[in-house]
This record gives structure tokens, C-alpha cells and sequence, in this order.
């Protein structure tokens, strides 16, 4: 790994300036100061390595989304589709905040977002990496990836304390280096504003991956802590959160080639994968992944006929399942439109160049390539049962619950350390709400129709890829065919299982697993049946992994030896910024798409039906185009959204968009049809982040549903 | 009349020099000059004015395309679609042109392109307004307009000469001007290339009206003469027709902004109607036209269905109908998006204000407006019932077919110039061919059906709005439902009849009205009972035409007036002249259309299936980027298509598309989905012609067709 990073070493040097495209960790951000400064940013760049400073310590997360103090009183802004979970759960038959908002008219009046609800605030990043990876050098791969696995829980444990504090420790670099960063936890969550929903989520799905758009999505929260000041469970007598740092919306303007940066909390990438892996992922894993959705899809709605709470039941499901079919068939797209595996193969050809005066390397390299393709054959073998393994839970929920509960129950009997991170008792209270949330999406009879396609794709799995548990149940049924013995097995299973109860489900939250065996529950039965090739297959995964944390280090160096160039880590749910320009895109031959959508496109799309019915004062303000202080003078009119080059990925919606002096231009909210590569590959000319303007939030909040004490918490007198 | 004119005159003079849209007559040309200096035009305004000069005496009509002469051995370029049929008539089973296109590679192989094709070439046009409108003044308005009927036609009559000299007297500006027009009509032409149909027509109808577009509809066709060097019938002694002058294809740079200027053949516009005539058009006979399309196309697919043959019989007419309705609906969304009718009103009640210091004027303004609110009022006293007739005939080509040779036999008996100018001795031979070709869309099952629909929309008439012809058959039938009597008639008359039968409606060519009426066939039948209605229609029609006559002339000036500027006069198939500039344009919010498309757009394109098949050659010619000196500069490609900002309509196809200096750039051959108004109104924001790029018409006759021959005799060198 030395010997790669001398060769690199002079091109790194050369290439560095030039690179600026990635999710950067904050601590990087200094070594792109030059680039930066030149690109337009005004602040200090090695103010944006101090994460309690500006204006790092006002970027928040939500646990799913990212999220910005905009007030010295704790006043949060993030996307509407970040907030909508809390509107959904705040309605009801006669107050149906979905539809129309919200507006708190005073503190008072500001209501519990849910009991769920959390904001994450980072306050400090350490090294752990020598903690993680020292003397790991003669262990098996097993014991390797056991043995990082266990440090990295104890380096959570010793950090977390009651009252707020929460640690994490993630992998950067592909294993090569190790982070513990520590949060406060708020606890209680307060829902301030949110538009109405032909506001917040203009264009719905139709518009959705789509440039132009007019999607207001915003939405603002208040953080309350206990009158210590400390994190606290929601209570009437909580005050107002008052963080140290805080951003200042903007108003001022903003022009296509400006400078922005957008920070937040990306989820995961895979960016640095080989050329191997990604000619699976092109070849089986995404169009498997395709197939099987289209198919459940197809199941659901056909389910769904029956009545219309079963339709209401399987609407989220659908909608999570179109959604990510939709990102799939685009990032297959995507990679053909980049070129990606022909690139990525002929940069690890690159790399056998790279290192031709050293044989010694030249071994080395061909040792490792050598065992990544072993490991990947080995996966491969069983692939086709492994995709049917997981689609059996992703079709049945209530197999799902089943599974969570008997783990839970086995797990619980070791020591917390030893236990799966996800079991650890830390997460028992995220396990316990996830239980009773999956109230509305149960549906025995979807259930039932989803997983008996899941149970034909099992039998018919080639013979050295059976699924024991399956193979058995069938044959227990005593039936001649298979469509018998699934139809047989499918009666017994749901007619001897009170799962989908969710008092039920409560109950067996503390049992044993000799309790929950005495129960005798047919899909518990079923679930524990499984779990046999599940362990064995967590039992192979942790080899895998334990032989990446050996290999993979190799591969990122050699890339990034071949890059010449700084590289942003994947993202793994930790603080990053990514920094860009205010650009539009040419999506196909003679089309120019402007990088500014006005107001004026809202009219153009009105149809007075959902998701195109805007509010009628606000499209009577658009005509008399009453568009105040809040109006862009080049574009003569009130900018909606904006394109960015942001590089994006699922988590940082809600990211806050900040000018070179770290105001607060926009949100962003959603990538363009050609950027849904992300997780892998990012083709900057094409691919953009969409954002909203912070002009049309102001002008939303002063001339459509004037809330105007939150305009002046904000600094901003209203104007209309 | 006059009175207005004065008004306007100050206000004429102002605008006069800005006023550059619209479809002008050559000999309007001069007054523009100032302006077209501005533009961009380099050769002398007044040479547009001279018709047998250059360029004008290049440009040619096919008869319902425009065309024009590229070399002096009178090779002819126009549109793909404008050759279309040729090629269609030209294929066989074995010889597929439509497909795989056309190249003769000698004059030896040119081949006669039909029968019917003609090239006609203005070589004088005379003002004839004196002849036709003097001493009218106290006819009765019926016989005025019998009265400047014959006029016409005595003054066709006297023009015509055997040999190929054609003419025609048409009105300009609602009938304040007619124009003779003399054209020698050259009856020899022959195919001599075409581009494969996956070029000549790419995209097809899913592009048709679209930007961006990748279509390259051109073609060449050669005008033959006798060796004497006139007109001559089609013969092997023929030899190509020397035109006097002929348009050099450019292969120089064009870029947006750049002047440009259609000439061509324009067929009809409406552009002058009045507020209450738009009114009806969109509230009555733009959507009732719609309706009955629709209706019509679904019955005509349905009956597709029955076989192969049915369906290929039925195709072409979908095709129209389907055309013209996606028209009407872009017709009715141009007029919404241009407010045209709330401006037209506003003009109206401009006029007024106008002559407010006249009461002498407004008086008689009052008079016209209300003599035409009482003309419009009885029209539409009885448009219900005039619809359903027309679509009697629109439903049913036997039907037409039958009137057709039933009202032959009635003006054969009258004298020629008492004819109607349709049926005129000069027609005839259209007629006859129009006969013939009828076969190939006359299906006697979906003729029947057809107009079963339309029969049952003339049940539903009000009372006062019956066809008595209609209720009489029906009501002969004895039955007791209307459905019954429906179905009873139908038999009868599909039972009673041969009129689809080719060769027997060729019998019928010759005969009397006394020996039609004894054939006793009971489409025939049917087709006299209507034609009282039709008569009475006609005298109607003639006496409001007589109305119009001393009526349109003072609203065209007052509306003149209140424009304050030169106006073009409708289109009307006579010879015109629309100057424009290469421009995109924006047709949504944050959408900009670049004016020029490139060939690695029709890679973008490509799916390898009609109607995105490009020609293999062609993909790898494109792929190589071997673009030759056809390459743009700026563009940094091939240009395959561009947008002007040029005035067209139907029958500007293949017009000539000239730079500043006279030289063709391109051929005309679409308007964009925006422009779809144009036969009522142009909003030159967004309304675009569509143009393809002479460089692109170069480039595959090099690099993709090698006729190399044709080039050189355009007096380019093959370079590719």
C-alpha cells in the first residue's frame, strides 16, 4: 500500500487543484483551498473543517434527512418530504395538515412533530483508525472482521452517555480509515411551518427526477431541550433549542455560474467499486432488482383492487418500490451513458501500467485482484438464492416482523457487545416503533399473494442453490405439485399466525426464544426455519468482509494513484459538502435546459388538479406578479428552483445550499433524471442537483401564507 | 373606404418600416426594402418583385408542394413528403423506393414520377381588380357574386392556352385586389433521388411538428419539355427543361440570428376574421371537427380490424384525419396561448375609437359590423345541420364519389364558363384521375360504417335543422326505430349500388344527367336527393360571398388601420415571400430550443426500429464525425435541421429557404407544435418553421448516397 502511494504521490500533487467534484468530509476541505477560493467561496475554507463553528455546526440531521439552523431559537429548515412523515401523523379526518400545511401561529402553538422525531447535531469527529485496525495482521478473515466489528462497538459504547449523546464509528476509504463522530440527540421535535401540499409537493410524482420543476419543498421544525439546555423527551415545560451557530437565509442574488456548496448528511455511495463488480451489478444485480419490483409491484395493485384499505395499505409500499425502480432503470442508463465499466476497466488497467517498474507491487497487485475475483466467484455461485432470500422478506412484512422478533429474542441473550449493531439495545427503542409502525403497511392478503411469488421463484432455483427451509415446508404439506404444495403451505402459514396483530408483536417483544418458540406461530416457525441459511450466509459475508478490510485499502490506493487526484470518500451517513456552480444542462440534442425555473412555469403547469393545483393566491400573486424584494433582476421574475452540479445521494435531501459567504440559497431536494447513477458514478455533465430557491421559500412564507414572525425570527422583515 | 384610409395613413408610415412578418407578395416586396437592408438582406429588395428574375423565377409549385430549380438542366429540389407518392407509385413488391429511396444514376434512369405530376412555374401575374369589380354596386348580392365568378373565370379563360400556359385570378385582401396569375405548367417530371425513408421521413409521426427534429426531408425531381423547349406530355424525346435561373445550394456557415427567407407556394389562411368568427371557430367548428374526427378515426381502426387489406385501405385516411384533428387541438391551444381572441376584439373596439371623430364613418362602421353580425347569425342558425352534411360526405368517399359524377353530368349541361370552376373543361382531367385513385380508399364495409354514425347524427338534429333527403330515406324504410330505419337504408343503399367499383364510375364519366338518373344506383340516389340541400346551401353561400364582398374590404381596412402597418394578405396558393431570421425559442419555463439539431442527435435517437432506423452508413459516418467541409464551425458538427422564424402553412412545404445573398440554405418542411395557429394567428415567440439544413441534404448525398453526379452538376465537388 506504501509502495502504491509513492508512485501516486507526484501525480496527487499535480491533480489536487483541479479537484473538487465529490462528497467531501469536512477535514479534507482545507487541502481544496486554492480550488476554492478561485471557484468563488468567500469564507475561510479551513473554517469548514470546524464542525462546532460557522457554518458547520448548523448543518443538522433529521436521521433520514439533512436539516440547517436558520435561527438563533432553534429554528430548523429542511425539505417538505423531510417533514412530511410528521404532517401524515399530526392529521386527522378533520385537520388534515397534508393538504393544507401548517403554520404554528406562536410558540404555543408549535406541536410535537412525532414521538420518533429527532435532529442529530455533530460536535466532534476523532481518528479511531489505529484504535480500529491495529494487530489485525494474522488474524483469519473471519476473526478480522469480527474483531473490527466488536472495536468499533466498544468505541461506540465508551463514547454515548445518557442524555443526549450519541457516537458513531463508520469506515472511510473502503476500511482504510475510521471516524467516530458524536452527536447531541434532541429528542424533542416540534413541527413550526410547512406549506400546503400543492406547494410542498408540486408536481408529485410526475414531476419527480424532473427538470424544470416547482416544487416548493420546504418545511421548518424548532428544536426544544429541557431548560438545562440538555436533550429531554418532549415535555410542556422544553424551551427552545438555542444553537451556537445558525444560517442566514438569503435574498440576495443568485446567477447561473455561481459558486455554491451544499452540506449535509449523504447516506451510502459505491463509488470506488471494481470493474468487476460493477459488471455484476449491470448484469444481474440491477435488472433483478428490476424485475422482481415490477413484479411486486404488479402484485400490489392488483391486490390493492379489493378494497380501499388494502389500496391504502400497499400505497406506500408501491410508492417506495416505483421509486427505486425508477433509480435503478436510471442508473443503468447512467452507466451506459458514462461509459462507466469501460472506464473503470481501463483505469485498473491503468493501474497494472502504473506500477510496471515494480515487480514486486506487480505481484502484490496481482495477488490482491486476485482474491477480490475469488470472493466475487464464490458470491456469484449463489446469487440467484441469495436474491430470492431477500426478496422473501421484501415481499412479506409480516415475515419480516416475524424474523425481527425471533432475532431479537436470540440476540438479546448475548452480551450487548456481541450482539449485531442493529440489535445492540441502544437501537431496542428504533426496533420497538418500527414494529408498531408496520401496522399500515400489514395486509395478510398481499402478503400472502406477494410472498407465493417469491416461493415460485424459490422452487424453481437451480439444485445446488436450494433454500432448505422452503424445500422442507413444502414437502411437510404432503402435496403432489408444487403449485399445491405452495397453496397448502401458504393456508398453514397464515391461517397459524397472529403476526400481523400488532398487540401480538408487543407481546413477544421481551420473550425468550424458548418463549417464542412455545408460542408456535407459523411464520415465527418459518422465520426461524430460514434463519439457518441466513446465519450461514452471515457467516460468509463476515469472511468477505474481513478479507476486504486486507484488500480493498489496495484497490482505493491504486484508483487513487490512477486518478492523480484527492478523492472524497463514499458517503456513510456522515457530515459532508460538496461544492458547485449554479449551472443548467443539455439533456439531449438542441435542448438547453436554464438552471432557474420561475414562477411564471407554475402557471404553465396548471392544470387545477393534483400535483398541479396551486393555490389560488398564490397563482393570483404570480399574475399580478407581486413578487416584492424577492424577485431575481435577471430573470425579471421570482426564481422557484434551481440546478447545481452538487454531487448528491439518498439522505442529502434537506441539504442546506450555501453562497461563497455560507448564506443559505437553497435546499436541496432531489437530483435530475440523468444524475440517478449517483451511487456509483457521477457524470458532471449532465448530472445536477435540484434545489430550492430561497427566494421562493421567503416570498411562500411573506406573500402566500404569511408567516411573518418567522420571516422576523429569521432577520427578514416581510414585504407583502 | 377610403376615409379609413386616411386615418391610417400616419400611423402606416410609422410602422411600416418594422413590419417584416407574414407572407408577402413579391410585388410588396419594395415597400419593405429599408427593413430587409436591416436584416439582413444583401441582394436588392426590388429583384423579389421581379418574378422571372432571380431568385423568384427559381421557385416552382408541384401543385400542392412548393419546389424550386437548383441547376440549370432543371433539376428540382423540394421536401421528402412532397416526392412521397412518387415513390409510393413507383414501388413494387420487388423495387421498394418508399423504403430503401431512389437514385438514378443517368439521366437514362430518371423515371417519370406519375401520371398527375406537374411543375408549375410563375412567369406573370397582372392586377386584375378593375375587370373584376367595376360596375357592382347596385347588384343584388347574390349576383354579385355570380357576377365576379364569371368574371374569373372569363379572365382564366382568355389566358389559357393549349401548350402548358395555365392561369388563375385569385383574391387578395378579402377581395379588395385580384391578381392574374399565368404559370407554365411543365407535365413531364421525373424521380431522380431520394433518400432512404429512415432519413427522408426520420421520426416520423412520433416527430411530426416536433423539435428537436432530425427529419431530412428533401428529394430532387428533373422537369422535362419537348424538344421544342415547351411543355410536353411524357416521352422519351423529352429533354430537361433549361430554367432560366436556378439557386446555388450553400455549403457556408448559418448561424442563429442569421436572415433567412421562404419563398414558396403558401395555400390558405384566415388571418383576418372577425372577434365573432374566431368565436365560433372556437366554440363551435375547431372542436365539433375535432369530435367528429375522433369519432370517425375510431371507427375506421375498429373496422381495421376485420383484415390486412381493410386496414391498408383505411390507413391514409386515418392518417389525414388524425393530422388535421392534432392541428385543430394545437390550433385551439395557439389561440389560447396567443389570447387571440381577446386581442382581435380589442382591435375591434380600437377601430371604433379610431374613427370617433367621424360620425359619418362610424356610422357606416356600425352598418358593416351589423350587416356581418346578421350574416354570421343565419350561418349559425343552421351549422348543426350543415356539419352533419359535410360529414356525410367526409364519412363516406363512395358517397363523394357518387355526388362527384352525379354533379359532373349536371355541369356538363351548362356552358362552360356558367360551370363551377371545380367542374370547369380544364378540370376534368382531375377529375378523372381523382376517380381512379379513389379505389385505393373506397372499403365498402368502413364506408357504411362511417356514415351509419354520421346518419345517426342527422337523427338527433334539431327540428329546424332537418336533412330532408336524410329523414325522407329513413322514413321510406317503413320501419319503426330510427336504428331500425338506419340499418334498413344502409342496406339498401350498400345493396343498390356499384359505385365502388372503379371501372364503373369511369362509365359514369360521360354520361347525362337523364342517363346517370336511369342507371338508378341507389348511392347516386342518394347523392341527388342531397344535392337539393347542397343547391340551396350554394345559393345561400353565394349571396353571403356577395355580402362579403362589399363588407370584408372595410374591415380589412379598418383593421389595416388600427395596425397602423403593411399587412401581408392571406395565403392562397400564389406565389409568396416570408422573411425570417434562424432563431430557437422557449417553450416552456427554464426549456430553451437551440434553432440548429446535429447529427449526433440522431444518435441520441437511434433504436434501430421505424421510425429511428437510421442507415447504418450514415450512424458510422456520424460516429467517425466525418463531416467533410459540410461541418459547422460554430456548432462544432454536422447541422441536420434548423428554426426560423418563417410565416408558414400548408403548401409551404419544399420552400425554398434563401440566405441574405439569395443562395438556398435550406427547405422548408414543418412548423413547430407552437405554430399550429398559423392558419388564424402567429405568435412569433414561439411559432417556428422547421428547415432542413442544405448542408445536412449535401452531406448524405456525399457521404451517405454518393450521387455524386448531382452534385457536381449543383456545382459542388464531392468531398466525402
Amino acid at each position: 500500500m506504501k509502495r502504491i502511494l509513492q508512485i501516486a504521490l507526484p501525480l496527487t500533487l499535480a491533480a489536487a487543484a483541479a479537484a473538487a467534484q465529490g462528497m467531501w468530509m469536512p477535514q479534507q476541505v482545507p487541502e481544496l483551498a486554492g480550488r476554492l477560493k478561485e471557484s468563488g467561496l468567500e469564507i475561510d475554507p479551513t473554517r469548514l473543517a470546524d464542525l462546532t463553528g460557522f457554518p458547520m455546526g448548523a448543518i443538522v440531521s433529521t436521521g433520514g434527512c439533512s436539516a440547517s439552523f436558520v435561527s438563533p431559537e432553534g429554528l430548523i429548515a429542511t425539505n417538505h418530504h423531510c417533514v412530511y412523515g410528521y404532517l401524515q401523523y399530526n392529521s386527522s379526518a378533520e385537520r388534515d395538515l397534508l393538504t393544507n400545511g401548517f403554520l404554528a401561529g406562536s410558540r404555543a402553538e408549535e406541536i410535537q412533530a412525532s414521538p420518533d422525531a429527532k435532529i442529530f447535531v455533530t460536535t466532534r469527529i476523532e481518528d479511531v483508525t489505529a484504535q480500529v485496525l491495529s494487530r489485525l495482521d494474522r488474524m483469519s478473515d473471519g476473526v478480522r472482521a469480527q474483531t473490527i466489528e466488536r472495536r468499533r462497538k466498544e468505541l461506540v459504547a465508551s463514547c454515548e452517555k445518557p442524555g443526549g449523546v450519541r457516537c458513531r464509528v463508520d469506515s472511510f476509504f473502503a476500511g482504510t480509515q475510521y471516524l467516530r463522530t458524536t452527536q447531541m440527540e434532541i429528542l424533542d421535535v416540534r413541527l413550526v411551518y410547512a406549506p400546503s401540499q400543492s406547494i410542498g409537493n408540486h408536481g408529485g410524482e410526475i414531476d419527480n427526477w424532473m427538470w424544470p420543476r416547482h416544487t416548493g419543498d420546504f418545511g421548518f421544525l424548532r428544536a426544544y431541550v429541557g431548560p438545562d439546555g440538555r436533550p429531554a423527551a418532549h415535555s410542556a415545560d422544553n424551551v427552545p433549542f438555542h444553537p451556537r451557530h445558525w444560517l442566514k437565509v438569503s435574498s440576495a442574488d443568485l446567477d447561473e455560474g455561481d459558486f455554491v456548496m451544499l452540506v449535509g448528511y449523504p447516506g451510502t455511495t459505491y463509488r470506488y467499486e471494481t470493474a468487476e463488480e460493477t459488471r455484476d451489478r449491470i448484469d444481474f444485480s440491477l435488472p433483478e432488482s428490476i424485475r422482481y419490483r415490477e413484479a411486486l409491484i404488479e402484485i400490489l395493485e392488483r391486490e390493492g383492487e379489493r378494497g380501499r384499505a388494502v389500496g391504502i395499505a400497499n400505497a406506500s409500499r408501491i410508492r417506495s418500490l416505483a421509486n427505486l425502480m425508477k433509480k435503478y432503470r436510471g442508473t443503468l442508463e447512467a452507466f451506459e451513458r458514462a461509459d462507466f465499466l469501460s472506464r473503470r476497466t481501463e483505469e485498473e488497467s491503468r493501474m497494472r501500467s502504473l506500477m510496471s517498474n515494480d515487480p514486486e507491487l506487480v505481484q502484490r497487485h496481482g495477488e490482491v485482484m486476485a482474491e477480490l475475483r475469488s470472493i466475487f466467484a464464490r458470491e456469484r455461485a449463489t446469487r440467484e438464492r441469495e436474491t430470492v432470500l431477500a426478496w422473501l422478506y421484501a415481499a412479506s412484512p409480516m415475515l419480516t416482523q416475524a424474523d425481527t422478533l425471533y432475532e431479537l429474542s436470540r440476540q438479546r441473550a448475548k452480551k450487548d457487545v456481541e450482539r449485531d449493531a442493529d440489535y445492540q439495545e441502544r437501537n431496542w427503542s428504533v426496533i420497538r416503533s418500527r414494529i408498531a409502525r408496520a401496522q399500515r403497511t400489514v395486509e395478510p392478503g398481499s402478503d400472502r399473494a406477494g410472498l407465493r411469488n417469491i416461493l415460485q421463484q424459490a422452487v424453481a432455483l437451480p439444485e445446488n442453490q436450494r433454500i432448505e427451509a422452503v424445500d422442507a415446508a413444502l414437502a411437510a404439506t404432503g402435496k403432489a405439485t408444487t403449485e399445491e404444495q405452495i397453496d397448502a403451505f401458504l393456508d398453514g402459514l397464515y391461517g397459524g399466525t397472529k403476526i400481523a396483530d400488532r398487540s401480538f408483536r408487543e407481546d413477544l417483544f421481551d420473550d425468550t426464544t424458548a418463549q417464542i418458540a412455545a408460542r408456535n406461530d407459523s411464520m415465527i416457525v418459518f422465520a426461524a426455519d430460514l434463519r439457518k441459511l441466513v446465519d450461514a450466509n452471515k457467516a460468509r459475508k463476515q469472511a468477505d468482509d474481513g478479507a476486504f478490510a486486507r484488500l480493498r485499502p489496495h484497490y482505493m490506493e491504486a484508483l487513487r494513484a490512477v486518478r492523480g487526484e484527492l478523492l472524497a470518500p463514499d458517503a456513510n451517513g456522515t457530515l459532508r459538502v460538496s461544492f458547485a456552480e449554479v449551472k443548467g444542462y443539455e439533456p439531449r440534442d438542441a435542448v438547453r435546459y436554464a438552471p432557474f425555473t420561475t414562477a411564471e412555469g407554475i402557471l404553465e403547469k396548471e392544470t387545477g388538479e393534483a400535483p398541479f393545483n396551486a393555490p389560488p393566491a398564490l397563482l393570483s400573486m404570480i399574475r399580478a406578479k407581486r413578487f416584492g424584494p424577492y424577485a431575481d433582476p435577471d430573470l425579471g421574475s421570482l426564481p422557484v428552483a434551481f440546478l447545481a452540479t452538487g454531487d448528491i445521494t439518498n439522505g442529502s435531501s434537506g441539504s442546506a445550499t450555501l453562497n461563497g459567504k455560507g448564506e443559505l440559497v437553497g435546499l436541496a431536494f432531489d437530483g435530475n433524471y440523468e444524475s440517478m447513477g449517483f451511487d456509483f458514478v457521477v457524470n458532471p455533465e449532465i448530472s445536477r442537483s435540484i434545489h430550492v430557491d430561497s427566494r421562493y421559500m421567503l416570498w411562500v412564507m411573506d406573500a402566500v401564507d404569511q408567516a411573518d414572525h418567522l420571516l422576523r425570527e429569521m432577520g427578514i422583515e416581510p414585504r407583502l
